[in-house]
This record gives structure tokens, C-alpha cells and sequence, in this order.
């Protein structure tokens, strides 16, 4: 399957069409940004990992009955994958308060929630992603409120398999952020990437952070963060 | 029934005992605030214009089934109420884009909702009133779900009730804060204040703002304003 036109570049990834009207190839990136690209950087090798380390989580998540975007991987940093018009909305879910959660709620960072917490953002970057809640998605025409009801149902399972499966190789998943996609068909599948540029995750036992967090307060050790969770995950 | 020790003084009321446990004494107050309290002044003559119209409107949503903990009014400016725990939420209905909504999603002011937009703030001064869903609202205990449910069903048949009694005479109903108490016994009542402070009320033929925007923008006749909704509601 070969690279055709870009489709999109976007902060952290390429998307290019293929031969096929149902397939695109994403092609990780090494570029970081944060704090809506107010930061940029690079962090090496981070493309490979967060390719291998979403496509594997992808893969265990397809096998627990959540649809995915996943076809096969092609190369260190590409991905054959389901093409998919992307559902405009950043699906956070918050174990542990962290990050702009704390600040907003003034809670203490690693306060542990009652309940999982699941947020929307609405995809714009010139809005700054607002968050909104169900309603504004169904006046806004987002998503219907079945498309609504499926995502959030498959983003509490993504949490359950995820939670499990960073907690099996001592990793604490304290939030993180899905996407969505919606086929031709109109199925909604699991799309974007699932790794330490989407999510939280803190070593268990001694509270070190091993995800983007280290790029966006700079403290240090980026690139060996990434590769830990990949190590943790995949044994390479 | 006489006031007693003063039990909370907020930008707009004052709320006093009385030698009853289950009820206490509203007293409104001229003095208006605006952007968090960063913009203060007076408006002469509000608060006997915002106990008149909330409790006009209060009587009104009683007999539609909406339990409220309006009582009777006492004087000009001062209301006999159930006593409550107020939800430290305010709960905001839109029907058109205005002030922070249309800022937050890029709507231009005037925009109709496709349907009504639900939206909850957690009252916390120090916080900024942040905007949090049912999720947050559950994690951090500040309503079971089935208060929620009853809150979030009280809002909208609010909206429906106050949609009709507006358009009634002549102004459209922009969006509205309200804020619901629990008695002793667990029960849910609309409480706070419906009034030009807490209402976008726009005169429906020519587009005039009725409502706190006339202070928060600096338009100009703002007592009029206020005296306008009380006039086409009650005649006086």
C-alpha cells in the first residue's frame, strides 16, 4: 500500500490518502507541541513509539469488542488504517485529577476521582478546543445523541481495558484523550493514537511521569519516558 | 415574621433567619456586579424590582408543578422562603447564543440553539464559576445523579414556562441562570432569584436588551429596563 496525497498534517502526525477510498496511512511525527502549540519541540524517536505503542493497545482494545480504525502496521512510523471523517470532539477521561482538571476544580494534582470523568472538547483550534457537554454537541450538531451515547460507552471500556492493562505492568493511567471517526457506513470506530502524547501515566511505584508531561514542564528524560512505556507495554 | 441574625450577604441579597428553622428572609439590594465582581455599582430601584418579578414568576411556575421556595412576600424588597442548602450550582439555560457561550463556540450573538442548551457552573468564587458536566458534577459529590435528573427536568420545564410568559408580552427569553436549594428532608425546590439579573430578556420587535447587559455593556437606562419587565409582567 503506497503513500498518495497528504490528506492532512497535523501537530503530531501526517495522513495520506492510498489507493484505496477506504484506507489512509498516518505517519507519526517526532514533533511535540503543547499548551494548544503555544510550545513546540521534538522529542526523537517519538513518532516510532507512540506508532507501535497505539497500534498494539489498538489491537487489545479491537479484541475486547471496541471497533477501531487499526488495519496494519506498515513501517516504524506508518499505519494502514480505516478512513474515517474524524468527530470533532477530544473525548477525555480522568481517573486521577491532573493537569487543567486540578487547576480548574482546584483539586490537588493525584487526587484520585470518585468516578471516572469523561470531558469533551470541541475540536478548534482557533476556539482553543472549548470544552462543551452533551447539549451544546446536540445544538451544535456534533454528533447525535445515539453517536454521543455509543462514544461515550466505548470511552469508559477504553478506560477499563487501559486501566487494567498499564496497571498489569506498573503504570497508573490517570487520564487521557480519545478520538473518534465515523466510516462511510456511518459506523463509529476508534481513531487517532493511544500513547504518552495522549495520555497520562504515572509509574506506580515511585510517581514519575512517563508521558508528555515531561516535554510540557520540561523536566528532563522525554525521550526514555517514551521508550519505558513501550518497553512496559511490548518487552522491546 | 421578623428578620433575625443575618446568615449570608451575597452581591445582590441578603438572606436572614427567622424564628422559624424551615424559612428565611430574602432581602434584595440595588448593588449590581458584573465579570465575577470585577465591575460594581448600583442600579436604583432593582431590588424591589427583582423580588416583585422572581417571586411573579416563582408563583407562576408553582402552578405549572414546579416546586419553588417562595413562601410570601413580605415588603418591597424583602420575601418570606423556605429555608434550603443551596446546590452549589448554577444551572444555565440557552436558547439563543449570547455573552460567554457565543464568545466560547464562536457563535455570533442572536444565533437560535437548535434545541436548548443545559449547561452547570460550580459556584466558586475563588474558582471562577468553572463550567463542569454531570460527570465532574458526580466525581465531586455536588449532586447524586438523581438529584441531577430532577434539576436538569426542572430546567427545562423552567424553560418552557418562562418561554411562554415572556413571549407573551413581547420579549424573548436569551438564557437564564437558576439555582435549585435541598430543604432538610431532601427535597429539591427552585430557589435564588428569576429576574433581569439572572435572565437575557430582549424586546422581541425591536431587539433591546431588558436585562443586567444594560449594565454589564454600559448601554445606558438601566433602571428602565428593569421597570420595562416588571411593567409588561405585572402591568406596573
Amino acid at each position: 500500500m503506497e503513500k498518495r496525497a497528504l490528506l492532512y498534517e497535523g501537530k503530531a502526525k501526517k495522513v495520506y490518502a492510498t489507493d484505496s477510498p477506504d484506507s489512509c496511512i498516518v505517519s507519526y511525527k517526532d514533533d511535540a507541541t503543547a499548551f494548544n502549540g503555544l510550545k513546540k519541540g521534538s522529542i526523537a524517536g517519538k513518532g516510532a513509539v507512540n506508532n507501535q505503542v497505539s497500534n498494539h493497545l489498538m489491537v487489545g482494545l479491537a479484541a475486547q469488542g471496541i471497533p477501531t480504525h487499526f488495519i496494519r502496521q506498515l513501517s516504524e512510523r506508518d499505519t494502514l488504517v480505516r478512513r474515517v471523517a474524524i468527530v470533532p470532539l477530544e473525548v477525555i477521561v480522568r481517573n486521577i485529577a491532573a493537569g487543567s482538571l486540578a487547576k480548574r476544580l482546584g483539586l490537588d494534582e493525584g487526587t484520585r476521582m470518585a468516578t471516572p470523568v469523561l470531558e469533551y472538547c470541541y475540536k478548534d483550534d482557533a476556539l482553543g478546543d472549548p470544552m462543551v457537554n452533551d447539549y451544546h454537541i446536540r445544538a451544535l450538531g456534533i454528533a447525535t445523541d445515539a453517536e454521543l451515547a455509543q462514544i461515550a460507552g466505548y470511552a469508559f471500556r477504553v478506560n477499563d481495558y487501559l486501566c487494567a492493562r498499564f496497571e498489569a505492568v506498573g503504570i497508573t493511567l490517570v487520564d487521557f484523550k480519545l478520538e473518534f471517526g465515523k466510516t462511510a457506513d456511518g459506523t463509529i470506530l476508534l481513531a487517532d493514537e493511544i500513547s504518552p502524547d495522549t495520555c497520562r501515566l504515572w509509574d506506580t511505584r515511585t510517581g514519575d511521569k512517563l508521558d508528555k508531561d515531561r516535554f510540557r514542564r520540561d523536566l528532563g528524560g522525554v525521550e526514555e519516558a517514551y521508550l519505558e512505556i513501550r518497553r512496559r507495554l511490548m518487552g522491546v
